[in-house]
């Protein structure tokens, strides 16, 4: 079997639920290549070089520039805060690595416009770790939008919601909690959690026309674990939207850290002519499904238990009944990815895909500076 | 609209439920009879009186013998403890009186064999107030199975399961607690709860044909209300049993009230060829269902809101997806009744299918104590 | 007992609950009046003598004016289309009756403004059946919450689903789809729907400041009932949108006539420093609980069955575990009106109540037209 | 670290599970050993060449006895059908091998008695997989009920229900379907699905004294893979069975494959005094808790999202929300077995343990011919 020879950036969650994709993936994956965990780049030698050793890599870099120099890797995997994403891809795409990026994609579409220019040029497969559209589930709900059983779209409704920030006395900033320093992270929940709500409508349900949206910092300042100080907080820990989409259907969109009792519960659900879905991440391997074409007097809302060979990714796991959970959607992006280098019909998202949700985002924190519906930029 | 005049024995829990059916059923129900609140009996005076002036009974008794003795009453409607409904029942048919009885019918089979007999010879319409068939689900699933559409059965399980005699501190007998006294009740679980399991079971599936069965006296002895002595408890506080039906089904039945968390909590699931149907108490208005015949990878339990017009019972009410309750059960069952008698073909369950249910309860019990499978006795 | 006269004024769906909590509330609640079924007006002779006949009002009008005018009449209760509301309030009011209204209160804030004065003028008795406030579940909500239970609130969110005008076939306009007809209702589901989540969240959350919405009119154009010809539909078949409540918390607001799957959704949610509660229309007799206090391992969604003597209204009826339904709602609502009477401590909504639950449509309307947020109009 | 090298035997379902146990335990468990997959065997040597690769598993081998032998192997990992079970493991036991057993661990009371004397004369590390118990769920569960949460137990019920053999065109026999085979399998779904509720049954709530069963084989007869010919069909289809354990409390037991609607269905509830758990296998991540011991009117069934770092094995896998699903009880398996390697406190079920189990099911299928209630024997 052909190699893939892996340099990954970044040894944080990321870094770990992607190295457990690339050494699974080929024991449940027929493909044309295997990952090699090659290397693996951090500035905190002690660290990396512990990370290197339990997954498995088999060397580390300190200096990512010096990852990207070396020959012997194929592609180049970002897992780091998303301050780093735009300055890395930008020096892998010249050095012609593939490129798999963490999601959001970068700071702000203008940046993220850049990043696409780059290796659009450069010509390099790309993808983007928006994880959530391989879950069975969300599979098989984009299948039934392409076959048509929902008919006209009227509604998509999106939430995130998790409750691990209220309160006062967590810090910002630094390896644990960068995700709550706006220089790391360059937004709050918009770029962390609507960002995979937003990936997954387009996807879904097509491109979004306008926005209008608010944001809250429910707490205005916090210690910031880099200078011991209490510094204002910079992030949105709250963010909704109201949207419409090109196709004509209306959504609302929210996002939040502040909601007892949710740890990661994203939710979404479509509602056309002749049917409707629902799906949410705390039971990910169920799909609920309404279809008004049943009986009439037995029509309801399907609890589908997506566990059957014939539903997504499936039948190369276990069997009917036997659920899987979150790891196996990032084994299922790096199938897909490699199954796309195989057949040379690029996996998605990709670099241009995650741009376009940079846009909304975009749209979406200017609105909530505005007051006003903001039109989300298109892709060229 | 022809005058229907009631006679109601019995003031408790089961003479408000039936009171308020017989005050409901005309507002709701095109039916040729209107019930009459003509008279409720029981041996309290002052309590008698104050039911019959709350509900707008027109006259009470104290006497029931004098309440049959009535020439203004047409219907007896039973509401007592379980050791009074024979004597009525039978006082009642040889006076001519249509019977209502609350269930179950008796406290044993021989004595429910005698009420059918007199009560037969009599002619006159009876029914027993097993309430659940009357949920719009329940009916619904009874509509499904006599449709067809679940194919050969191959398992029915059921269970009511409540939490309310946990204490050792609770004293048994009296008004308030008959059902904990083996005297009133005749028996603990089998006959109040599982009896309710069994009626539906033989509605929706046929006749039982063996059983193998246990029951249990958690707590041995507790105060009696009527003596003020400590004396052995004669009930069962839980009964479970196997159970072999004439359609070659197995089945499994369980009861109890010492099920932690559980208030009422009475469920079914029919397993089929086909197709599948559950249903519990706690969420009524609901019916879950399973079709074999859909699609493959869309298939799964439908939870399916049983609130529409073409639905059991439910044109008769409000609209799509505003729910009734428990009491609805009740004014479902008079109408029946009364449609019967204007279409004279009977409704049920009536005391002939009543004794059936209890042919079960004294095969389970007799289980119980012999550790042996044993037959249900048929209906001649 | 004293006697309570009741006038009520359109037979519709509203006119049958309406009808039903007034005969059943002494049967279930002790109280200092007795409402008393004087007479029922509508302007189709034969159906309001029909509806008479079979709810047991005792006389009949087809001029709401004469009903007005009767001197044996104490309240006057309006169930008709929304545009008759307030001729029909003012002139109550006038006549010095007691006056209960459906909602909307009104068909905009400023009629609905004349209206307070005017009965507040009067010194009326008064109330608006936002019925929902009397489900147990919601009622003990508005308890926790008072209780402090939840602590600072971050977050609320409400829907209210529905999926009966998708079809383009439908008619709008007459006596049936009268809430399709601007004209009549004022508005589409803003009127409808929205106006019950806001006026739970007002109760529950306090007040709103500012919102910013969209609407959405999916079919254009439907043949109206009255006129037989096809005519622009006026209504919102959609609306969402944000809010900014004056506690600081944000909201999500939406309503639809087109979400396939749901025949009456209407759900809350509302996220505390504490704990959070959840509730929805389908299965109304449940609240959902999440206690972050609880023990950290076994923190979880308590999914609690309103059915027990200490929740709200619930000894009233049966006994644990057995559900009441959606027309119980309409009872409470009447004994707390009565029990108000009976302290001289007004019931709520009353029609001041309502009115702030109009100014909040006024501006969600108002923003929808003009893209930008509006201030809530507050009362004075 | 130290090496522990496996030899596997038998390739099929388990034989992956396994597999994948051993590669992942060291990733996300910081343990001693480290497994080596030294070698696998199967008597088709394609196929376990292909297994070899696939898996990464040095070397391969087409004879048991040869395995055994091998000086290289330090654990002999038993995942053939269950007719194999004891020959192998007598023969790893005199080798002196570590064993790990698939379930059940034989095919009766009898076989079993014998390799757990072997076993313990070998002194040799062992274990059995019966995976359920490492559901962190399930885990939890074990410690709720040890820290004396449930108080005095009342009741256990369990249930494992398919739906995969309806079909009468389904054969039975080979290597695919082994499971329908009585010589293959000793046993239907007893020993298959029942072993599993019961191995858990004993561990949370002690041991089972009498039991009462019925077994029933649905379709008699089936096309014979081996043989190509239609035969009779040995095993049981279902069987469910009334037990008491020595603490006092009831159960009910089931098992089938006609239970059309659910592929895994694994569900058990235990009623305590204080509290009540129940689980089911398809949202193996959730667990249902019930606690009397809630301010009154705010008790309700929690549904436990088991995610958390401070919930049984989480804090080796991702973050609170992100589940995991079936194939990691194994992982934790391997982790709990290495663990007690290196702390010479023996991982549970062991032979012994399992031994136990194999009583019960000897003794439900005896009830089931005998139609008596049956002692389980007991352990020596």
């Amino acid at each position: 079997m052909k190699k893939l020879n892996i340099g990954l950036i970044g040894y944080g969650f990321m870094g770990r639920t992607h190295s457990n994709a690339f050494r699974q993936v080929n024991k449940f994956f027929q493909l044309g290549y295997e990952p090699v965990l090659k290397a693996v780049c951090a500035r905190d030698e002690a660290k990396v070089k512990a990370f290197a050793q339990n997954w498995g890599y088999e060397t580390y870099e300190t200096d990512w520039r010096k990852l990207i120099e070396r020959a012997d890797i194929d592609l180049i995997d970002i897992a780091t805060p998303n301050n780093m994403h735009a300055e890395i891809a930008l020096a892998a795409a010249k050095a012609g690595k593939m490129i798999l990026c963490e999601k959001p994609l970068s700071m702000d579409g203008k940046q993220g416009a850049a990043m696409v220019k780059a290796i659009e040029k450069a010509g390099v497969p790309n993808m983007v770790w928006y994880n959530y559209r391989r879950v069975p589930a969300v599979t098989m709900a984009k299948q039934l939008i392409d076959e048509g059983r929902l008919g006209r779209i009227f509604h998509y409704r999106a939430k995130f919601l998790q409750d691990w920030t209220i309160s006062k006395d967590l810090p910002q900033g630094g390896a644990a909690l960068w995700r709550l320093d706006v220089k790391a992270a360059g937004s709050g929940v918009t770029g962390d959690l609507l960002a995979h709500c937003i990936d997954t409508a387009l996807w879904l349900n097509g491109s979004i026309g306008t926005v209008s949206a608010m944001t809250e910092t429910f707490i205005k300042e916090r210690k910031h674990n880099l200078t011991g100080k209490v510094e204002k907080v910079g992030i949105d820990d709250a963010c909704a939207f109201l949207a419409r989409f090109d196709n004509g259907s209306l959504a609302t969109f929210e996002s939040t850290r502040y909601a007892r009792g949710h740890k990661a519960l994203y939710t979404f659900e479509i509602n056309g002519e002749h049917a409707s879905i629902a799906w949410d991440l705390h039971d990910l391997h169920r799909l609920q499904y309404f279809d008004h074409r049943d009986e009439s007097k037995l029509r309801g809302w399907r609890s589908i238990h997506v566990t059957d060979g014939d539903q997504p990714y499936m039948k190369n796991w276990w069997v009917p009944g036997l659920q899987i959970g979150y790891e196996h959607t990032f084994v299922h992006q790096v199938a897909d990815f490699i199954a796309g280098l195989d057949a040379q019909t690029p996996a998605h998202p990709d670099f241009r895909d995650a741009l376009e949700t940079q846009y909304v985002c975009d749209a979406v924190l200017k609105s909530a500076g505005t007051g006003r519906w903001e039109k989300v930029r298109k892709l060229k």
